[in-house]
């Protein structure tokens, strides 16, 4: 807490003396900058995700005419050893790009270098000069000493020998056949590629900064989560639900075809100030408390709530849910309730008030009685930082690789960087899942320093303004390079109002959005059944599950499970809804109905999809038809496949017409295919 | 020319291993990023005029709901002591803003801080627990240890004598009146700001790196130009111009109200492959030769061309231009002519063929066989480069401070950088305008590394869009850091199209959009006579004075003296023209008219300006004028002068008409006034 005393010689504050201003080097005279992705001068990894192209661009600067050549070197979570060199192509407006794949998880390392290229330069100023018909005869001789330095400069015996038989070819040119000779033998790919790959590179530069790539596996960009709260699965209100429940219901939800089944937490609930039904400050004999009240003398957050099962009923969970394509994913809560044996164990790890008591969690005036945070800092550190990694650690040991943390932005920064990186150093297939509701840069900020994944406000973004903002600004604005949002509809803490209000309707309306526009997205239990009750006035669920025992009805009328198993289907088949990227909004005249494409680079598969945000109402409206993409004309027809129903037929124009009625089908998706082109 | 080879420990290119990734420091708790001006991660210097406000942003983020404190800390060009301190405020969205005023030129550095303020968050929460009628007893304790803790670290007698006051005073609050007396004392201001200023700062933390904002004067920043060939000032084609002719001009140019005088070379000439008229190949006995051929036996760049005097009667022009109020600015080509005498004396610092024959400037197939370039590496270097310094220094002893550098973009980025940042780090008050017609992110980065102002593409933009799009650009994009665009109506190369088929008209337009839209722009003799004839089907003139003599009328009809004399008056008078990123558009319902307001930030002065572009019909629109920049309603009346006539109306709505007829007035100037504001 000591004020900490300016020490500017920690930062170099002077401005340098002229005189002291040193002569560059000659490697200064090609500037390399605005690469992508950098993230912060360097000092955040991007992200990428294992087998993926990533794009890396430059721009690339220098004084005169001169041809440039650079590459990108990459080096792999390895060390520094064996880099790779892939070169950059100009893009135009000194815009440069390379493409690389990155087969390995973890921390890939780049940089880019630069060069001029003199006998590139030559050639092209030769070619020019032999056009506007001036006479060649000395610039030859300038070509010629190009060839003697490259192989005077050769790094390899090999080297030399190309360059001194290109050099005698060279002359055996000009002597049979004179310049017109000499400009074949020079502009030939032999001799192009000889000097591009062995010749001399003038200004040599090499970009000040290495820069980190962070690929991780598919599961961190492309997954569809279902959420449950295990202890509500024996479909019996009376019975606390187990782990052996959960395993009868993985066919259920594999059968959706999602691919996460994530937890609410699964460990000892506190009984000091348990929260009642409904939130309520008392519990009732029974009352289950919330899970989120973590921690009781049965133990913490290393141990399993005894009415759920044993460790070796949860192993047995994490295998029968492997063995049905599913992966188990837990929630990280560190808040502790009020029986948490390290408030014992370690009471300075927590906040004491001077008369003695335990400070609960608290956001003035608002409190949350059942429930204490740790602090981070002074007694805290590190013990407590190294006992949060256990926990994560006890639980990759029992088959866990995927957390959702529960409100990260309450807890330090760098803790979690470290923490994540700790983790993944070990175990580069663990995946973390910001939940932050929280403001945007502080969302950002938590997918900058490591987290995987992130909650998202798609859960408020209803209109066709708000979604097109924000999936923009999400797919085309800096935070791509670092930020995957998971596109949950609900969540337990969130009824959303216009699922409360639009019925069955809007469930199918936010599924489909965040099905096809997520390359993550999430649903929690009860959505598909769409049950959406709220606390009168909130956007809360009445009755939560957080505070009670719940039995559901999972065949109960109404519930949208064909268009969940669709929808995710549809997702595993797609590779054009494997990209969160690619998505782009076409014109529908209808501020009702979002329009967009999602198609793959090549246009191998190209998908269309239509959504009638109003759940209410009929809407219709006339649409364009991306023929351009497709290079096609206006006027041209294509072949188009309704996905749902299998139905096959031909646009012709534009311009067509749609209808989406939500009584019947809120949203629809086409393929497009160019007549002619075999599916 | 040797490759380079791959030193890849040069930097750090392997991912840190996870048992090597260390534990952080508390000092990160807060995050300090996006800083602004912050150039290429500090790379290079933003720019600023001394004098002006600066304002500096940053993002600042935490984790939880502590109040945060910040401040930006700077030092001046004298180094490292006595930092200044200066608070930041934030504007909402995680957003802090300082302003500072630079009052001395030269390179000031400054970081950012920031920490907690616990009592201050303490102070907060009490008062909400105290509104939700929360007991305090418990928290009252909290906030005297606070007191306490402040006390025991004070830095100074007198903050701990302070400190002791307050918990004196907290105690018999407490004891007279209770928790509610209490209060009342700890959220006066003399509590706040005792602890504000001498508390503790918790997880105090300064952001990593040191920005570098340089300050120069005024005229960097605003300032009209005029051109002029020296040669051409006798009023007889048929004598060769002397400074003593240049001096006679002063009043001429002085009366227009221009800042700076910029002469073409005026170094001693070449004869070998002298150009002549319209750049013809072979010269006529008597043809002066292009001034931009630099150099013959009567010496190089440091040297005058004899025909228009002696260093004494250059130096009565210095003299003559300050007296009249008017700088003097001096070209600064590099080139040489084919006599220049560096070439006898440092045949090494050019390009030789394998023939013996000095290599011409060329871009192949194109040749300018009138000059050769020097090369800036191998031998040249750095003889060359103290040479080319000594050159500008020379020039600068002899009085002027301003420099035209003529294609800075072919010559290396190293070079300008190293000889601004060493000229300026003796003279400040040097400024050199980069005339750079190239590719935008070459322009960008030469004013990156150091020119003060830069040639833009405003030349060539003329319609409603274009000029909306590249104001915005220059204005609100990112270059607004560091580059500042002189925006030139014609010069000697470049007579543009809009000119050649508009007439007097179109060049009033151009020069109410230069001189009202650009902080600095300029003009080239012969523009205000509305002299535009162009050699056929070339954006050149004819007859161009780079290549004879001219003898002009300056009184000869329909030029546009008057309208150069009141739109620099105008801007040497309101201050809201002084400022070159504050236009803003608003709406005029016509394509053809350009409508925009420049005021001053607090709206002491506001101009609103409208531009017929079309030099050749009368246009006429409904337009909106801003009642909302003065918080009025859309109904509201306000006081109106037409500033060129000084005629005063008022407006009543916001939907007006406006009609401008190019042949009378092809552009208006209003000044807006509130109703009972005093003018």
């Amino acid at each position: 807490m000591k004020r900490a005393t300016v020490v500017v010689s920690e930062l170099d504050l002077s401005a340098p003396e002229a005189e002291q201003f040193p002569l560059p080097d000659a490697s200064e005279r090609i500037s390399i900058g605005g690469v992508w992705p950098e993230i912060d001068g360097g000092r955040y990894p991007a992200k990428a995700t294992v087998g993926d192209l990533v794009d890396i661009e430059c721009d690339i600067l220098s004084d005169g005419h001169d041809l440039i050549r650079a590459q990108v070197l990459t080096f792999g979570p390895g060390g520094p050893q064996g880099g790779r060199e892939t070169p950059l192509v100009p893009l135009g407006n000194d815009r440069w790009r390379a493409r690389i794949r990155l087969s390995e998880s973890g921390d890939h390392r780049f940089t880019i270098e630069a060069w001029r290229n003199p006998f590139a330069t030559w050639v092209e100023q030769a070619e020019a000069r032999a056009a506007a018909g001036q006479d060649l005869a000395v610039e030859l001789l300038v070509g010629r000493q190009l060839i003697v330095e490259a192989a005077e400069q050769s790094e390899t015996g090999e080297d030399r020998a190309a360059f001194r038989n290109m050099l005698a070819a060279f002359d055996q040119a000009q002597s049979d056949g004179g310049t017109r000779a000499v400009l074949a033998l020079v502009t030939a790919q032999e001799a192009r590629a000889l000097f591009e790959r062995a010749g001399p590179r003038s200004h040599f530069t090499r970009y000040e900064r290495a820069l980190t790539i962070r690929a991780e596996r598919r599961a961190a960009s492309f997954s569809a989560w279902y959420e449950l709260t295990p202890r509500s699965q024996s479909g019996d209100a009376t019975r606390h639900g187990t782990f052996a429940d959960v395993i009868d219901r993985l066919p259920y939800v594999r059968d959706m075809g999602f691919d996460v089944l994530y937890l609410t937490p699964i460990h000892p609930i506190g009984s000091t100030n348990r929260k009642g039904r409904n939130n309520s400050l008392k519990a009732e004999p029974g009352d289950p408390g919330s899970p989120y009240a973590i921690g009781s003398a049965d133990g913490g957050h290393d141990a399993i709530h005894a009415e759920l099962g044993t460790p070796a009923e949860f192993r047995a969970l994490v295998a029968a849910a492997r063995a049905h394509g599913l992966e188990l994913a837990l929630d990280f809560a560190v808040q502790c309730s009020l029986d948490h044996p390290w408030i014992k164990e370690h009471p300075e790890w927590f906040d004491w008030r001077p008369d003695g008591s335990i400070r609960f969690a608290e956001n003035p005036p608002k409190k949350y009685e059942d429930i204490v945070n740790v602090h981070f800092y002074g007694q805290s550190f590190p013990g407590l930082w190294f006992a949060l990694r256990d926990v994560v650690l006890h639980w990759v040991r029992e088959g866990v690789r995927i957390f959702r943390v529960d409100n990260p932005h309450t807890k330090p920064f760098p803790f979690w960087e470290w923490l994540i990186r700790t983790v993944q150093g070990d175990h580069p297939d663990v995946i973390f899942l910001s939940e932050a509701f929280t403001r945007p840069k502080i969302m950002r900020h938590l997918a900058k320093i490591g987290f995987t994944q992130s909650y998202s406000y798609f859960t408020w973004r209803n209109t066709k303004l708000e979604l097109t903002d924000y999936i923009t600004e999400l797919t085309k604005g800096p935070s791509v390079a670092y930020m995957r949002p998971n596109f949950f509809v609900n969540t337990p803490d969130i009824n959303p109002f216009y699922l409360q209000t639009g019925g069955r309707a809007a469930h199918r309306v936010r599924l489909a959005l965040a099905a096809t526009l997520g390359g993550n997205y999430g649903v929690y239990s009860g959505f598909e059944l769409c049950e959406a009750e709220p606390l009168p006035g909130k956007e809360e669920y009445n009755n939560s599950e957080k505070y009670e025992l719940k039995a559901w009805d999972w065949d109960r009328p109404g519930h949208i499970r064909e268009d969940v198993r669709f929808l995710n289907r549809l997702r595993r088949s797609s590779p054009a809804l494997q990209t969160f990227q690619n998505t782009k909004f076409y014109n529908a005249w209808n501020d009702q109905i979002l329009y967009y494409g999602k198609a793959t680079e090549d246009l191998a598969e190209f998908l269309l999809i239509a959504v009638n945000l109003d759940p209410h109402n009929p809407q219709e409206c006339d649409f364009e038809v991306p023929m351009w993409e497709f290079g096609l004309p206006d006027h041209a027809t294509i072949e188009v496949e309704d996905v749902a129903s299998g139905v096959h037929f031909t646009w012709t124009g534009k311009v067509q017409h749609m209808r989406l009625d939500p009584e019947t089908m809120p949203y629809v998706v086409w393929r497009l295919r160019p007549l002619g082109r075999s599916a």
